[in-house]
């Protein structure tokens, strides 16, 4: 994976936060949703149920919207099943997947026979959605299922389900020329990772990417990493939420990385606090042009902020604090820019924290200047526009109930830089 | 680990749940309960902060009363700091320890450097009780620290506390003649693990043991397992209660093992249903007396019973569901006995709630018909008096805050059978 | 209130659950809405935050769809609009509300002097969605709102707003030819039944209605009273939900009022499990045809059921417990039916428990054999279809969000009854 | 009851928070604390369970410390027993009590038969100890039983336990030569202050004191008020915490009154952030001496601070926001005092995080320089006596699992004043 890129297909690079998105990875809403109840939403970090056909009709119109603006827009089922396709693929996947310590012992031998049996687009379908007991055609049970079912939480499953797919800004990070594979905080949803890496040892059209950092074969135990708090905003700058999720054990790993392979010159660190609201950097922050931002007040003005930049010596990272100096002041400065413009989340002091919630600050640009939002938004949405902003809505009834919107969604493969 | 036992020091072995006790695992409250807050209690899996100095005070009296009872006491500090003595042990755990995962870039040589300058003690004493950035001298601090300060939640320790320690009945099980090295259900649990694999291989009282099963340097996913699940209880049987912490995945496996040693010959698996009160088998049923258990109606009557026995085809086990039977009257049947004695948590529908919460059903037995419960559940206590137990009481108000008694804080190593 | 209905409107009265539905109170989403936020959500009672426009948009559709089949429709911001037009009325309920104990010292005369400057319309909407010190005019303000700002919770509004107005079902109830004025369960909605008492006493077209029982201007302790528990289902039966809102102080004390007054003659009691999801009978067993209910079966299966008839002695009723009997079948009986049609909840264990969480069940009708239900849904509402049920849907992504549908968000004014 | 004092018993009166402390009530833990278990103590507002006999031995010598400093200790369940032996005290409380909007329709006459068939100190024991079902005698039962039997929650008390008596401060409040009668915070408690109602009405030592707001018999609305934030510092001052629990509805209207009456001159406002640890003001700040508090910095450092003072207009109050001076700054000068002394609570971060939750700063005076505290705090403790105060510990593991210390656990009726 690590190689050269000398094959012939496009070089995949995410150069800034708003240059033209060329490409991008997101995963629609499907079998893992139509799991979800109250009673286990918690477990798998949803904080309510969806309508699951009214998520996927939304979804394909947030992807028609992307495709629409000459995105080349990739779908994880899709991909996932064009990868176990590959014999090869599906071999290394499976013996990763359907172990005793997953399935349990005595269910390896049904299990791995019925997934066999699958064409590659169910069985990606199951990879993604999990694998029920009552799943098991007959041909492939066993007595053994009797204690699957008595089973509580995750562990009735001999697949569990990963509804977090959804959100594939986490899993994986493509930071200017090369890209991570991340350990994710939470153990439900470590094996999205290992799905991402299926794909990028054997699907042709990524094999061969670099990999700056991160492993899902490892256990990374503290250095935890996930891409809704990352940002390669350009100009050799890469912001990066230092949250729950977010630990400066992998900050701190992947700044090395990639100042030692020149990708990068200067990460910024955003010290949130420990909030649901603030799970990520980019719910209370997101670029919507070149030298504009949406956030939010409350949560951004408690940010404490570092910087990391290359040093001759190991670790090969030197730290600065930079003390009362304000988040986007640093980062202007990184950037060449003498400041700054600043769109807030919208309305009331009501509105405005119901709007962070809802997704209101987490846009995704296409080009610089257009973004997608949630429709429900207005008024950061109206504010966006009236700071000559491009908004392009999606319905957020659905899709947003795992609180994630466009920024989220959206995992960019390729996008320009853009000039400052 | 898994040599045979050629050197001349004891066998060790668990024999029983109540035969005479010889010699027993505990741990100390220190450092890492001095790091308990009502913020931090809930990560830490505490439901409440403790006064640690009388929790001392009283786990000191727990100790004597188990050695004037002629018990062998190992304490987990004093077992950790003689292992740390061993060049090599330190060497070993301090590789593992201290990495960019744990400390984080740029911490480790510093944090490393201060530890290696400690003596044994003081240094098996911050790998239990955690080491805060406070914690490090200024001359082994780097301009990294800042960040570590900027952060939340465990990611500002260098090395997380493990208040969990002192129920070292979860962390290795010995059962009739080996041991399991568990993997704990919480992340924050999984570092007491890696304690004890450094002990098991460097002591030289414990090197050598056989090990059934279990490895805290593999990633065990699904399969977790934790002591207050498990009972050999004799005549060939384990119990194994299937709760949130201890899987069918892990289940299976270990019976697995021990059917394919000879070690057992009966796994009795206990489907506990996923309440905080329910937590371990041993918060609802343990043995008082070869034939006597005190357990708590109203979680007992909701267990589902399965048994598992070896099979000569892979995986090597066979299930049964045991259906509408009594848990007790499985095992009873599984020992040899016509039926078990019960001693049910007393008082009124209240008070048999709060006992139970307090470790009313919690007994660890020296010898037949002699427990260790605390003062506390009196009427507990009375009534396992009135069925000619003998009752030795320890001071639970601060030790019992993490939820668990005399069986939870105790691990057995060696322990005499009982006959049937 | 009480006197005879000697005037010459139509009299009022409901006397079935699935009768043709002649009028009937609603409340549309507006102020008290946009006040809910993640951080004060909860103390309102709401799940979520809402979008108030779209909540506004399907609420409006589903008053259309009522209209268009031929329903009177009350809107309550209309009809308290109304009433406030009269100056007795308006007086009445400003003395209640503007007090000392409400508003706060010092704040009297300024909100009060606000409150009457307004036209009726703009003070409905305030006394319904809330006053905050922000929305005093200069003039009306004094020193004293400094202390309502430095204020937290509901207090630092001049009137809370009172968002579950939106599920006009709880606070009053039409039972037969008299209605109930609901003592509710939460603080947070006592003065819901304020303002319709300030209705039924002064508004010409409800003043003189007879009232069974409750009184706002009295405090009820124990005595809870929410329409969502309570079902006049005709044959002269009254179901009544037991549940966290509902107690056994009001159902036998309502009960008691019934039969004195030779309304019904027979109160069938459903004792609730205390979950969530089971906050009120129609969440989980509502009618929709003359013989056929759609029923959540994992919480109606644990109902114990008792019967209130009448008895001559004090004090006027006499309880049966039905023991194990069917809760269905002891309505079916007391409805001389041979037996209850059941629709349950759709789909399979996830999709069911999903779809009660959303409301399934909870479908009124507007004639036997036609009921409204959230589009959401689509399983229970295909059964229902297929059971002969002409169901119409509305938009449910936002109304929704306070766990409660059709049923819940209509108080029926005048209902016919339905031959049994 | 707000008749002049003509009689000749001692006149009452609290005259500062640390003069000799000559009369005070307290109520010995019992009935209430063996009704609480982990299901209902969160619906009760405690924390965890408690051992009974334990907390009543350790509540035993606390009040014997009091004596032994010469401290006349009135207890609730005596008071009230004394109480109840007077036939028309008997009459008043059972006739708000035993009512079918507490016990329930058909309950009222078996319940009241048997609570009249009761001698004084058991009336008095049930009256804080709460009735259940079960309590009641065959001879008093009736088939209504069943349906309290079949409810949930507090429903199927016939009187719900008052666990909360513990906390005495809370309920009643001497200020200077008058007292409040407070209408509490959550309804759980609003009984207590019935019960003390009738103490203040109708025992000879009590009946005729001054009155200055509150009636148990009326409904406060969001006028709630609760002792632990309240104290009468001397000098014409109070300090009100304006908390969760005690609202600037109530506040305004009780300086209103003293100073309508002469009794104050000067209400200092300290505006708490809505925090379980910051429930009342005494939680975080108490006075040890007359110039010495000690006070949790992390929580007072965040108060915002207001001033009452008489006004010749109505509605008779003055406000002045005292703006970003600190609130001992605003105390220091209001006593005519330099500066106050200030005692942190002790210990490095954890250790005064866990302190402060541990009822550390809830000190109770005796005399100037002389406190209770619990034995747990021991790091504050020494502080204090660094400070010379000389602390006298009781034992808090089971007295402080409500979250109350000695502050508390004491309603002071009869202290005198200091001089400034």
């Amino acid at each position: 994976m690590t190689s050269q890129d000398s094959t012939n297909r496009p070089a995949y690079g995410v150069h800034s936060e708003v240059g033209r998105l060329r490409k991008v990875l997101v995963c629609a809403p499907g079998l893992a949703h139509r799991r979800l109840t109250p009673t286990n939403s918690g477990d798998l970090l949803f904080d309510d149920v969806m309508w699951v056909e009214n998520a996927q009709r939304d979804h394909a119109d947030f992807v028609n919207k992307l495709r629409g603006r000459g995105v080349d827009v990739v779908e994880l089922h899709d991909l996932l099943a064009r990868t176990m396709a590959l014999p090869a693929a599906r071999d290394w996947l499976l013996d990763r997947k359907i172990t005793p310590n997953e399935v349990g012992v005595g269910l390896v031998d049904g299990t791995r026979a019925f997934l066999e049996s699958l064409e590659p687009a169910p069985l990606a379908e199951f990879l993604i959605g999990g694998l029920a007991t009552a799943d098991l055609p007959d041909d492939f049970r066993s007595g053994y299922l009797a204690l699957a079912r008595g089973s509580t939480g995750g562990r009735e499953y001999l697949m569990p389900p990963l509804p977090n797919t959804l959100y594939t800004r986490d899993t994986t990070c493509w930071l200017y020329g090369g890209l991570t594979l991340n350990p994710l905080y939470w153990p439900a949803r470590h094996d999205e990772t290992l799905l991402m890496k299926a794909v990028y040892t054997f699907h042709p059209d990524f094999a061969g990417s670099t990999v700056w950092w991160g492993d899902p074969e490892r256990d990374w135990r503290q250095a935890t990493f996930e891409g809704g708090d990352i940002m390669p905003v350009g100009n050799g700058v890469v912001l990066m939420g230092m949250s729950e999720r977010t630990s400066r054990q992998a900050i701190t790993q992947v700044a090395a990385a990639l100042f030692a392979n020149g990708a990068a010159e200067h990460v910024i660190v955003a010290g949130l606090p420990r909030l649901r609201s603030a799970m990520h950097l980019d719910t209370v922050f997101t670029f919507a042009d070149r030298d504009l931002v949406t956030l939010y007040p409350a949560i951004m003005e408690a940010v404490r902020t570092f910087s990391l930049r290359p040093a001759d010596r190991a670790p090969g990272i030197e730290l600065t604090d930079e003390g009362s100096r304000p988040f986007t002041e640093v980062v202007a400065k990184a950037l060449g820019l003498s400041e700054l413009r600043v769109v807030e989340t919208g309305g009331d002091v009501y509105a405005s924290e119901r709007q962070q919630w809802d997704s209101g600050n987490n846009a995704v640009a296409l080009e610089p200047g257009v973004v997608v939002t949630y429709d429900r938004n207005t008024q950061t949405n109206t504010l966006l526009r009236e700071a000559g902003v491009e908004v392009i809505t999606i319905v957020g009834a659905e899709l947003g109930r795992g609180r994630g919107g466009g920024h989220c969604m959206t995992c960019p493969i390729a996008r320009d830089p853009v000039e400052f």
